[in-house]
């Protein structure tokens, strides 16, 4: 039932200066940085399994979930920057790990050191089959890194163990993960290896979620309510709506169509399509970030989206990323991408700060120290060095490098763009070659070209026309008046590439003024900027008055900018606006208030690099008239 | 320094719809449902000192404190409403309570039966000081009401056990209340018993407050940051914000500006004033509400006043009302009388439904399922019949039947009038006698009549012109163009009366549009109802559609009409607006949405009376254009 599939990352090379740039920041800064948290807070040397009661830095459950996540993206960042000395630091910590698994496959430093007599015990709590997924991917991507087995083999045998434990027979524990992610973990394991006893037991876990009687009210004393948080409340196959723990719940969708898809299992792929509509029509911000509400760290009502105190947890960003990038392979429909590329300009790349170093966990759309209690953001509205839990810069670590990879899919004879980044790719597919550029200063400007650099055979190029261009669109094949088809949102060329050809896109992206549907009380009255794929805000520090005092035209024509201190070729929209002053004598409320309105400019930059300049406040929402 | 005082209740009956169908509920429903609660949670029984560990029930620090207020409200009700039955009950309570002190004057149920040996070691969180507080406050009006004098010695003989424990000698503890109150009580029984000594004690608590080394950090090994919350970061003549727990902050600024003015210092009472100006003009609801968010129940920083999330606990807007009558009776200022009145006719009677047996911990002024999350408001926007912590429902106990005495202040040769609700008020002053009977339908008709029933002497009668009449008024003694001058904010009359005189007096109260000072983000754009001292409020039970989509016109004639479903003589507002309706076919986001705009009539009640109706959203602060 697969349309595309995601290229190896051998093939794409990203130019343009967004994506590019962000990556090799990760190379450079994060991933150190984080290797480096990794070994100050004992998460490294939690695999040495020397920790004893009384010593420092008690191995934490989901500790090895995080070094798990920074090996992954230490062996896509090798794909990407190959280096002799990267490759031996990875293999170090490769083989620490293989240390630490036991004689029956079991491997995880909590409950080997801290808990040796409860493995297995908490398992709606206490990560043991999260940490496993993490580790398995990492296996994955060394396997794809280095071409070695060792790590893999590993993860097979502890894979192969956990089979033992979790399974149908009745000497085996009914049960499935209190935390998701092992599920399109083992999926990811079934493909490296070519064996499709891991994809069983993905399938295991999927089908046994939610039944009853619950094995979590039996075994583990959770009461029916808590049971709704981790999707757990009913058969994934009855889910129709999304709810709970924002990043658990996009993890199991990725798992569900995952397995879905190697299983042609067509029930459980409509369960997909109907939580992808709960998630993205009626629980999505306009930045992608999913989860509204701290508590739980969830999903909350349909339409239930503040701003102020959204989560939005950068790691929800990207597991929704992971969710959108299986639905597109499986479907080949741009509204898929459509999402994707939401997530990865905007919810994802506002969780880590230019420089790198810096995360966050939540991103809210409204930040103001006006309208944010202290309390409501605990990490006081700053990007943070690190976390306790530190699910989110761990995640950037392994995201970022993956990147390339996610722009474009292919199969036999097909290749598609997704994301038109300036970008080369090199693809050999059954039916034909095809090694192109793509130029542009994408997704600043829409004005797209892809020159043909070698090509063989019959190879269809897809380009998707993306959604924010309302159909808004040119193309031009050199020379050649080719009438391109619409395919479930592409543009297709049908042909027989040649060396020297050149195709022209251009995608209008004007300055639009976003409205929330009425659904949607807190934005009643607001509008968000939004430009090409490129949510937008107004940042104090580019807008020295009080913004939430501020009214935005819509009928206006707004110019573009270089944006003040942020990287070169980042455009700022400006335009004018009315500042209202409401004077009440110093009162806090007056029914014969003077206002008077004040015509000022404002400047919006893109939202996902808010906070790069210092403390400001930032309104994604702002008044309209 | 003092200009007033707040006259016996002997001396007042109130005649009107609204406070005095409220006071006649409070005895009826409130105050025996209150019992019960206190019976059925074994609050009434802890007094027998029968408890013993294994037993249900196990006494709470904070329970005799619920049962004290409850016991006030009974004795003020029965000064209002005399019957052998009930001061038989009452007399009984009493003596149970009696039979509880210790041979040293100890009296806790808690500390006695569950924590014999814990006496006094948890200031800053068990309550003990502000149980011994309500305890005095109930004998103080057992005293008053019964002339018996058994409750009042036994609080003395506690008073001076106490006096023994706290104070400045080297064998005494240097501490203060973690939850002040029993400062403001300990003025009343000095009062009550004409003897200063209690006084000094209340003195010695808030001059001892925040003093470095702070004690609190010192001897119960609280952080720096937890005194904030209890107004002991500082000595509170430094204390310039009010900040921290709100009822907390309000009964401490009420017990200061008790002994401000029993002790002349001058000081101590510019404290107050700083404290006041803090409160009122940067951290008040427009309702009065007090206490901006959950965490702490606390004050936060200036201008924070979230609508949705406020917490506005009816205890703080309570003790707002005991503040601001304070400082009203000192100065003799109308602005105090302004707060005063909002709080008793918004900020507290929202707190109790027309039934009397249901309670508002919490106030917000928004309520919408669409926008509050159900966590955000753990009572789902119902009244409730109690709480576990139940301070609130007690609070209104004792609060009710006080109103009376409130809405008026004496001194030797005159009479003030604050609040002009029908009533009788019947005074023999030093200089002279004055019976008089004011009549009209306020709070929903600024035409008042005050006709002298009987007279002698000389006695000045001062009128408070209102705040929101905003000057807008007209006086008229009969057959007499006596010319009142403006004192203070009073109208003032000074004129031997006689009996058949008559004034007349006229407020304008046409509805208002009230505006917020451009600082409070979250009102930027809105309007607020308000029509004479009421604030008015918009419920979906009588406006059928998202009210946050609507926007109100303001320059606009309303209109009034009786309102739907609510006591006779409620007055709604009614007027157009415009119902926004943001199409976006389905999506949650678009750049061509469909805006339509259809005219709508709608309805708002007195905020006081939302959610009498069955559920509903409510709004106070609405759009408008």
């Amino acid at each position: 039932m697969k349309k595309w599939s995601t290229p190896n990352l051998h093939f794409v090379k990203l130019n343009d200066d967004v994506l590019k740039n962000r990556i090799q920041t990760n190379s450079e800064k994060t991933i150190p940085t984080n290797i480096e948290k990794c070994q100050e807070t004992g998460r490294i040397d939690s695999f040495k399994l020397e920790w004893k009661e009384g010593k420092p830095n008690c191995p934490h459950v989901f500790w090895d979930s995080d070094f798990a996540k920074v090996l992954e993206g230490l062996a896509y960042d090798l794909i990407l920057f190959p280096s002799e000395k990267k490759k031996k630091l990875l293999n170090q910590y490769v083989d620490l790990i293989i240390s630490a698994q036991q004689e029956d496959g079991y491997l995880n430093t909590h409950f080997t050191q801290v808990e040796p007599d409860k493995r297995w015990t908490n398992i709606f709590n206490h990560h043991e089959l999260y940490c496993a997924g993490h580790l398995m991917e990492a296996a994955v991507a060394h396997f794809h890194a280095t071409g070695q087995r060792n790590f893999l083999d590993c993860m097979c045998r502890y894979a192969d163990y956990i089979a033992t434990v979790f399974g149908p027979a009745s000497n085996q524990k009914h049960a499935y993960p209190g935390h998701e992610e092992i599920e399109l973990a083992l999926c990811r394991l079934a493909d490296a290896t070519n064996n499709p006893k891991y994809l069983k037991l993905a399938k295991y876990f999927i089908d046994e979620r939610g039944k009853k009687p619950n094995y979590f009210v039996t075994n583990e004393n959770l009461p029916e309510e808590a049971l709704e948080n981790r999707q757990m409340h009913k058969p994934v196959r009855e889910q129709h709506k999304a709810i709970g723990h924002a990043v658990r719940a996009l993890y199991l969708y990725s798992g569900m169509a995952d397995t879905a898809e190697r299983t042609n299992d067509t029930e459980l792929f409509a369960a997909c399509e109907t939580l992808w509509q709960s998630v993205t029509e009626r629980n999505m911000y306009i930045t992608g970030g999913v989860g509204s509400t701290r508590i739980g760290e969830a999903i909350a009502k349909d339409y239930y989206l503040p701003n102020v105190t959204a989560y939005a947890e950068t790691c929800a960003s990207i597991a929704a990323a992971f969710f959108a990038l299986r639905m597109l392979n499986i479907t080949g429909k741009a509204t898929y991408a459509d999402i994707l590329e939401r997530e990865i300009y905007n919810g994802i790349l506002s969780g880590v700060s230019l420089d790198g170093v810096k995360f966050f966990y939540e991103n809210p759309l409204i930040n103001d120290q006006m309208i944010s209690n202290q309390n409501h953001n605990k990490f006081g509205h700053l990007r943070q060095p690190w976390f306790q839990t530190s699910c989110c810069p761990t995640n950037i670590c392994r995201f970022c490098p993956q990147i390339g990879s996610m722009i474009f899919s292919c199969n036999e004879n097909s290749i598609a763009v997704h994301i038109p980044a300036a970008s080369e790719g090199d693809f050999q597919l059954k039916d034909g070659k095809l090694n192109f550029k793509i130029s542009g200063k994408y997704p600043y400007d829409g004005a797209i070209t892809i020159d043909i650099l070698e090509a063989s055979g019959n190879v269809d190029l897809y380009f998707r026309i993306p959604d924010w261009c309302n159909n808004q669109y040119t193309y031009q094949l050199k020379d050649n008046d080719y009438d391109a088809p619409i395919e479930n949102g592409y543009l297709v060329f049908k042909r027989s590439w040649e060396k020297g050809d050149q195709l022209n896109i251009n995608l209008d992206m004007k300055v639009q003024c976003m409205r929330s549907n009425s659904k949607l009380p807190y934005n009643a009255g607001k509008i968000a900027l939004k430009r090409g794929p490129l949510v937008y805000a107004l940042e104090s520090i580019d807008n020295n008055y009080d913004i939430s005092q501020l009214k935005i035209p819509t009928n206006q024509e707004f110019t573009l900018t270089d944006a003040k201190d942020l990287p070169a070729g980042t455009k700022a929209i400006c335009g004018k606006a009315i500042l209202e002053n409401v004077s009440t004598e110093g009162k806090l409320y007056s029914s014969n208030a003077d206002i008077t309105q004040q015509e000022v400019s404002f400047t919006a930059i893109p939202e996902a690099l808010w906070q790069n300049r210092g403390k400001s406040s930032m309104y994604v929402w702002v008044r309209s008239c």
